[in-house]
């Protein structure tokens, strides 16, 4: 009945991409890389996108929309910047077709060459300095806090939907300052946010950290990142958030003068979050069933399924599942009444189970003679037999429990993921058995870093945030270290 | 003390581009023919795409988000479709840059080539089309009614703010129907909603018509669309609706079975409206000292402005100024109160009002004392001095009264632009005296059309729906003609 879902244990890879396919969120196209985000995915995304954008506005950000292009020169001024993105990229050379002249179709026209080419942006850093030289001449200009909601392009070699693909849907925040201060200390609140949002939105608890030297953003003094754990015991950055310093404001010459009347470099933040949080969504909370969603996400939050013989029956359950629909959205659900008769309410049940519905109910014509309906929750799939009296109110405080409730299981199954090595044959046991986050000492230098990632396949995800600081040896070298880090296999 | 603009009389041209500028809507950027959409542009532009959005759910459709990209070849699939979009476009030819063997910079790596190239997407039926084949198998899929927010790119030689840019944001319905009568009528809808939006938001009224053969879509059956009217007398337009017939089902080969099991091809709608309305939005209404903003879609309604001597003063002018901030935002009133010290009163006038902000509540000190306040209109620039007692209920009428007046003023002017000719020369003479719509007979042929346009510069805006059927003879070629058409010279 249910459409086939290969289980977790058989083939964890196999079973993501199944409930992704399955449950409508996204498809392939015929663009090599790029995913068509379906409409279930896509209402997944706006909510996620308005609840996000709220809380940018709330702490006093506006957007703006700045090209689709970048020149090429651009992603050359600044040093690191460049390294880190000039590779795999889109690059626009010719603006015009014609037709084949010998034949059918269409082909580049040879005359149509631009002087320089153009960059499908991969993030907007370059082009957006660019612009805010023009706009930043005194502190009176400052601070400046955009954020942009954009599609951007970078060329993967291996994609996967929503973790990996040439082309995604983000936002990235840019930020002005007049101090280091004040922008380290806006690189700080929008980690918040973004940490906030996981956890009581998505329902997925993150740790909060800062990367290491080498997994930085290119360009970026200190790039700050939230790390989420996904089921298999990897983890997936959910978020980052980028103290730029003045790099890309020497970079593009952007100054302005302070009060004193002096000429000064601007200080810089980015921050990004991207539909990459959809696929780890998906792999937070998912069974064998398909999708499970918090009902703050959820595009839809409650179904009613009708389970009748007969117009007579059937107009009797419409009356009270309309009553209960409408009593509902008052109170600000989302709610969904299928009576087609296309199907039947098994396929329906496992049709909203793939979907991820937080909350089924069903109506049959016996037990509303008893003034009782059936009440099912997606994440545990338990299943209550309820009065009709104030089952608005039930299932407004189900939806919350859900919501708590899938959080505390995501949670338990982080803390018992967190686990300290103090030798490499633990290390290794550690990311070859249970996996999860590995707590171990470091030595602090890049080149051992590269070294276990090489070994290991394992990465240092972060130095969490108010890490203690603790005497020790590295795990690989021996050398002294002053604090464990984390280190994860990752998406 | 104001920032300078062109009037209109001087040059219209010059005045609408100070417009954008000063307003701060949008820029130019480092991107040739490509905008940056300023946070005041585009906190208008997201209440026009959240207001359509609504409309567009309110009858059935959803969102989702197709590839940016579009291989070569599957444009050139529908035989009209590729004549129209496949020759002035962005193509990308290569998925890598390298660094520069001779030096700094990066340059593209050769060894990258794309094997088919890709087209930036300049409108996207043919990649939706071929993702539609493999949702569509059966009637009960149907109808498909899809909607898309994203951004296009047309490589317009000449550009303009808005008006006509290499890249622009807009939506595209793109809809899948068991019958033509269906796709017909989800045509007309959408050709409503955009009226709709256009005469009850925008305060713009609009002409609603059908295109003449020639200025149809490219690979369309029947364009219908709506025309708006400029203070200088050219035609805009504002939103377009596509009856694609089985254009595209051919070209992509979907087709559904019907309930008697038979393979039909599908029949399709397509519909846009761009960041182009942002421009006719400008045209249609604005002054010489700047922007004028119908209240429905002005990201600021109200700003309170303080006029005082010494901290005092400023603390009592404040504390009534924050009641009525809440008060007015409690009724769903956007509201800014402008306490600060860096500019003097007169310089914010100016300032909202180049921004187009429609109500000004001034308080002054010695108003206060007597319990009034003043009051501005944008539109007329009428100022009142009203009670502070029920000053709420009185700005909430007063943004009713002001977008009632914008548009009774633009349909007042449209009215006055509607002009019959009868004649060439009656023809020639309006076009290049008080200009607006000339409703004129023309042969229905392409030809004569073609020619009206090179000895004019005016276009047929279109048939209007419901257009009362007269005998006559073509301005033109004088030969026999059932009914009047629309011509304008337009943007
Ligand atoms: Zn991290
Ligand atoms: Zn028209």
């Amino acid at each position: 009945m249910a459409k086939e879902i290969t289980s977790r244990e058989q083939d964890y890879s196999q079973w993501y991409n199944d409930i992704v396919l399955k449950s409508g969120l996204a498809d392939y196209t015929a663009v090599r890389g790029c995913m068509v985000i379906k409409p279930h995915g896509f209402a997944l995304w706006e909510i996620m996108r308005d609840t996000l954008d709220k809380m940018f506005k709330d702490t006093g950000h506006v957007n703006a929309y700045f090209p689709l292009f970048i020149p090429k020169s651009f992603l050359s001024k600044e040093a690191a910047h460049v390294e880190g993105f000039a590779k795999e990229c889109a690059v626009v050379t010719h603006y015009r077709l014609m037709n084949d002249p010998n034949g059918g179709g269409v082909v580049v026209d040879p005359d149509a060459k631009l002087e320089e080419e153009l960059i499908v942006r991969p993030t907007s850093e370059t082009i957006i300095w660019s612009t805010f030289k023009t706009w930043i001449q005194s502190y009176r200009d400052l601070p400046l806090l955009i954020n942009q909601w954009a599609n951007v392009v970078r060329w993967e070699m291996r994609t996967r939907l929503f973790l990996r693909t040439a082309e995604f849907l983000w936002q990235e925040g840019h930020t002005a300052h007049a101090t280091a201060d004040e922008a380290i200390a806006e690189t700080r609140q929008m980690l918040d946010i973004y940490a906030n949002f996981a956890e009581n939105y998505m329902a997925m608890p993150v740790v909060r950290g800062v990367k290491s030297a080498n997994e930085r953003f290119a360009g970026a003094v200190d790039t700050y990142c939230i790390e989420a754990l996904m089921q298999d015991g990897k983890a997936l950055q959910a978020g980052t958030s980028h103290f730029l310093g003045q790099n890309f404001a020497k970079a593009f010459d952007v100054k302005f003068s302070d009060k004193e009347n002096k000429l000064e470099y601007v200080w810089a933040t980015s921050w990004g979050a991207s539909t990459r949080l959809i696929g780890a969504l998906v792999m937070a909370h998912s069974d064998d069933d398909g999708l499970v969603l918090p009902p703050k996400v959820a595009p839809l939050q409650v179904v009613i399924v009708p389970i009748y013989k007969g117009d007579e029956q059937l107009a009797m359950i419409s009356e009270k599942a309309n009553v209960l629909a409408k009593e509902l959205r008052a109170m600000g659900i989302s709610v969904k009444y299928d009576n087609s008769e296309h199907a039947r309410p098994g396929w329906k049940f496992a049709e909203y189970e793939m979907k991820g519905v937080p909350v089924r109910v069903a109506i049959g014509a016996r037990d509303l003679e008893k003034n009782l309906v059936e009440v099912a929750r997606r994440d545990t799939k338990e299943k209550m037999t309820v009065p009709v009296e104030g089952l608005s109110s039930y299932i407004k405080d189900l939806l919350d429990d859900i919501q708590v409730s899938i959080y505390n299981k995501a949670k338990k199954f982080q803390q018992d993921h967190i686990t300290k090595a103090d030798s490499w044959e633990e290390f290794m046991a550690i990311l070859d058995g249970k996996a999860g986050f590995v707590s171990a000492h470091w030595d602090g230098t890049g080149e051992t870093e590269e070294k276990i990632k090489e070994l290991s396949k394992a990465t240092i995800r972060c130095i969490p945030l108010d890490n203690p600081q603790e005497e020790g040896t590295c795990i690989l070298t021996g050398n002294p270290s002053t604090q464990r880090v984390l280190f994860a296999r990752a998406y």
